[in-house]
C-alpha cells in the first residue's frame, strides 16, 4: 500500500470537525481514489476541552499551530482557522516555507495574499489549494480552473454569500423586511452576530476576486472589487421585482473589457434583479452558483451548498486528494508571474436595464422632479410603480425600470436629484441582469 | 519552453473542426494553462475534400486512421469517429497499446467498452479521457470524479440528451405535440434523419452508464439500463403536468441502494414529472444538467451545452490540458479492478407519486374500471383529471397522480387493466421526482 498522505489540521470548529468526520467515514473510499490513505497526524485549535463530536485524542495536540508546518511527521496542513492575517497567515508561509502542502478554506486571507502565497508555492514547487475558499462544497475552482481551461473566459456572475441569498429568499418567501429575518437568521445561527462581512458583500467580494483571477487569468485585484450590500433591500422592492418577473439577489459579477491590447476587468458585488429565465433566479436559501462565460464552452452552471461543516469539507479533502494523486499546477491556474495585470474597467458605458427606487415625501410635485432629472439625464422609463399608499413612516415609494441605457446616465439622473428634499433617503439602484 | 503535446485527430465533423479552431484561437492561454503547447500534427476523416472552414493543410493527411496510433510525432490521439465498435474502438486499442494518450468524445464506444479501455490504458500506464463523452461542454466527469471525490454519492439525475430537451420545452412553450416538434427539429438539424437513439433515450442510457460507474464507483453496467423515451408524451400530458406545477423532462437517474455487504444498482431512462423546485425543473432548450448528492457535499448541479461543436471541444480540450499537465489517475476514479460489481435493484419497493395517463374510449364505465383497478392494486389516487372534451381521434385522456405508494402498486394496476378494451392504447406512466 502506497504510503499515506498525513496531513495537520489547524482550528478544529465544525469545519474541521466535518473534515475529521469525513476523512473517517468515507476512507476506504478515499483510500482508492487517492491511490493512499489520508491521515490526521496533528490538530490545533484555541480550546482544547471544546467538545467538538469527534475524537481528538487519537492525533497529537499543538499548542502552536504555527509550528505544525515544521513537523516531520506531516506532508499537508489544512489551514481552517480564519482571518485575512495574524496565525492563519504565518501557519500559511510557514507550510509553504517549510515544502508542505497547504489547503485553506480561508477566503479573506487567498483574496488578501493569494498571489504572493502562490509565488511562494510555485518557487517552492509544493501545491497549494482553497477550492473550499469559493462557494462552499461546489468544485467550482476545479470546474474554472481545469474544466473549463480550454476557455477564454470573459464573464463570470455568482450567488456567492449564502447568508445573504438566505435573506433575500426568506424575504421573498414571506414578505418581512430585512432587518427582521436577518434577527431571526442569527438566532438561528444562520447569520453571524456581527454580520457586516455577509450583508456588506465583503465576503462575497473576496470570492469575486479569487475566481475572477482563475477564469480570466488576470492578476487578483481586492482593491478594485466594489462593493454594495442588501440592507438597503425591501420587502417592498422583492414584491415590485416579483410583479415585473424578478427576483433579488446578491450577484458578484465579474467581466474583461477589451481595451486595445490589455483588457480591462470590472468586479462588483451588489443586488440585482434577476430574471426568471437567467440560471440564478432559481437559487434558494442558503445554495450558492457560479455561472462562467466560455468562448468555446458557452454558459456553464456551478451550484451547490456554500457553507457548512459537510460540504466545505467535501471541498477542502477534494483538494488532499488532488495532492494525494500528485495534482500538481499553479494554484491561479497559471502560474503569477503570467496572470495578467488588468486595470480596473469604467463601468459609465456599460448598457443595461436599471431598477431605481426613490423613498420620497408624500406630496405634489415629487414625480415631476424625479422624471425630470431622468429625462436631463436621457434616462428612459420603462416602467413606473407608485404605489398610492405611504408607507407607516408617511414615505412613499416610486420604483422604476429604465429602457436600457449606459449606467453613466443612471449616475447623472442620481446626481441631479442629490440632496432634493422630495428624497428622504438615498434611492436604491439595482442592475438587471440580461437573460 | 517545454515540449508541445503532440497530437493526432480522427475525425473532422463539426467537433473536429471546433477542437482544430479551439486550439488555434486559444493556443496562447492553453500554453499558459498546460504549461506547454498543445499541436495537431496529423489528422483522419472519411473525406479529404470536405469544407470544413478550419485549415488542414498544415497537418499530415492519414488515410487509415488506425494507423495514426503508431506514429513516433504522436502523444496523444483525440478520436471524435463515433460509433461504439469498428474504426473508433480499434484506434482506441491501437493507441493505448502504443503508449499513447486517448480522448474520446465516444458515449457509445465508453458505455460499450469502457472498462476494458480504461484496464488496458491503467496497464499501459496511459491517461484515458472522455470529458466529452457525457453532457457535452459540462466538466461533470471531472465534477464527480475529482471536484466531489471526497463524497460517497449516493444518487445521479440527469438531462443528458439536448435533442429530446428541446423538443420537451419546444412542446411546452408552444402547445404543439411531439411528432410536429420532432419534424422541425430534423429540418433545423437539432435532430438525427434517425433520431431512434436520442428519442428512446438510448444516448442518455449510455452517458448515464458512464456517470453512475464515475459517481459511485460500480462496475459500468450498460445491460441493466432501462430506457423509456419521450414520443409517447402529448402535448396535453405537458399541459396537465403544468396545471399541477411540473414540467416534463427526460430524466436519466441512477441510485445505489445498500443490500446487506453489498449494494445495488438501479439506472433508469424516463421522461419525469420534476416539480419547480427542482433545479432540473428550469433546464431548457439543448442545456444539459446533472445533479449528484454526495453525503457531504450534499447536492451539487453541474449545467451547460449538451452538444455542440464548440462546447464538446471545450471538454475535448480540457482534458488534453490535463494530458499535458501530466495529471494520471483512474479513467473511472478508481482502478477498475476496484470497481464494485453491483447487482440490479428492483425497483418495486420504491416510493413515489407517479403521473398516469390513460387513453380511453369517450363511453360509460371507464372510469368506473380504471379506478376499481387502481383501489384493487392499493393505489391511492391523489388528484384525476378527465377533460370533458374528446381528442380528434375520439379518444378521451383520463391522467391522475398517485399518493406516494410503492411503485409495484402501479405495476399491478396496469396489469390489471391490461388488455381491456376501455384504453385505446398503453397507458404512460411518469414517474415525479422528489424535490
Amino acid at each position: 500500500m502506497a504510503e499515506a498522505l498525513r496531513i495537520a489540521l489547524a482550528g478544529v470548529g465544525t469545519v474541521g470537525a466535518g473534515v475529521i468526520r469525513l476523512l473517517s467515514e468515507n476512507a476506504a473510499l478515499l483510500q482508492a481514489r487517492a491511490g493512499r490513505p489520508i491521515r490526521v497526524v496533528a490538530v490545533s485549535a484555541r480550546d482544547r476541552g471544546k467538545h467538538r463530536g469527534v475524537d481528538l485524542s487519537r492525533f497529537d495536540w499543538c499548542d502552536d499551530m504555527t509550528e505544525m508546518a515544521a513537523r516531520d511527521d506531516v506532508d499537508a496542513v489544512v489551514e481552517l482557522v480564519g482571518g485575512a492575517d495574524g496565525p492563519a497567515l504565518t501557519l500559511a508561509r510557514n507550510t509553504i516555507r517549510s515544502g508542505k502542502a497547504l489547503v485553506t478554506a480561508n477566503k479573506a486571507m487567498i483574496a488578501h495574499h493569494g498571489l504572493a502565497l502562490a509565488e511562494a508555492a510555485e518557487a517552492a514547487g509544493v501545491p497549494l489549494k482553497f477550492e473550499a475558499a469559493v462557494a462552499g462544497g461546489i468544485p467550482v475552482i476545479k470546474g474554472l480552473r481545469e474544466g473549463a481551461a480550454a476557455n477564454l473566459i470573459d464573464k463570470v456572475q455568482g450567488i456567492l454569500n449564502g447568508t445573504c441569498n438566505f435573506i433575500l429568499s426568506t424575504m421573498e418567501d414571506t414578505g418581512r423586511d430585512f432587518a427582521d429575518v436577518l434577527a431571526e437568521a442569527q438566532a438561528k445561527g444562520f447569520a453571524e452576530a456581527d454580520p457586516t462581512l455577509d450583508i456588506e458583500g465583503i465576503d462575497a467580494g473576496h470570492k469575486l476576486a479569487i475566481l475572477a483571477a482563475i477564469a480570466f487569468g488576470s492578476r487578483l485585484d481586492l482593491d478594485h472589487v466594489s462593493c454594495e450590500g442588501i440592507a438597503r433591500v425591501r420587502a417592498a422592492d422583492i414584491a415590485r421585482a416579483r410583479d415585473l418577473g424578478f427576483v433579488i439577489r446578491l450577484i458578484g459579477e465579474a467581466d474583461v473589457e477589451p481595451d486595445g491590447s490589455a483588457s480591462r476587468l470590472l468586479q462588483r458585488v451588489r443586488p440585482c434583479l434577476v430574471p426568471d429565465n437567467h440560471p440564478l433566479a432559481h437559487v434558494d436559501g442558503p445554495t450558492n452558483a457560479v455561472v462562467a462565460e466560455g468562448n468555446f464552452s458557452g454558459r456553464l452552471l456551478f451550484q451547490g451548498a456554500g457553507a457548512g461543516d459537510g460540504p466545505t469539507a467535501s471541498a477542502v479533502v477534494a483538494d488532499l486528494i488532488d495532492i494525494a494523486r500528485g495534482e500538481r499546477g499553479s494554484p491561479f491556474s497559471v502560474p503569477v508571474a503570467q496572470l495578467e495585470p488588468m486595470a480596473p474597467a469604467e463601468p459609465g458605458d456599460r448598457r443595461g436595464h436599471t431598477y431605481i427606487r426613490f423613498t420620497v415625501a408624500d406630496r405634489p410635485g415629487v414625480l415631476a422632479e424625479i422624471t425630470a432629472a431622468m429625462r436631463d439625464a436621457e434616462v428612459s422609463i420603462e416602467s413606473l410603480i407608485q404605489t398610492g399608499q405611504a408607507e407607516e413612516s408617511g414615505e412613499v415609494l416610486v420604483a422604476m425600470v429604465t429602457h436600457e441605457g449606459p449606467e453613466r446616465c443612471v449616475t447623472e439622473a442620481l446626481r441631479l436629484l442629490d440632496g432634493s428634499p422630495s428624497l428622504t433617503a438615498p434611492p436604491l439602484v439595482m442592475p438587471i441582469l440580461a437573460a
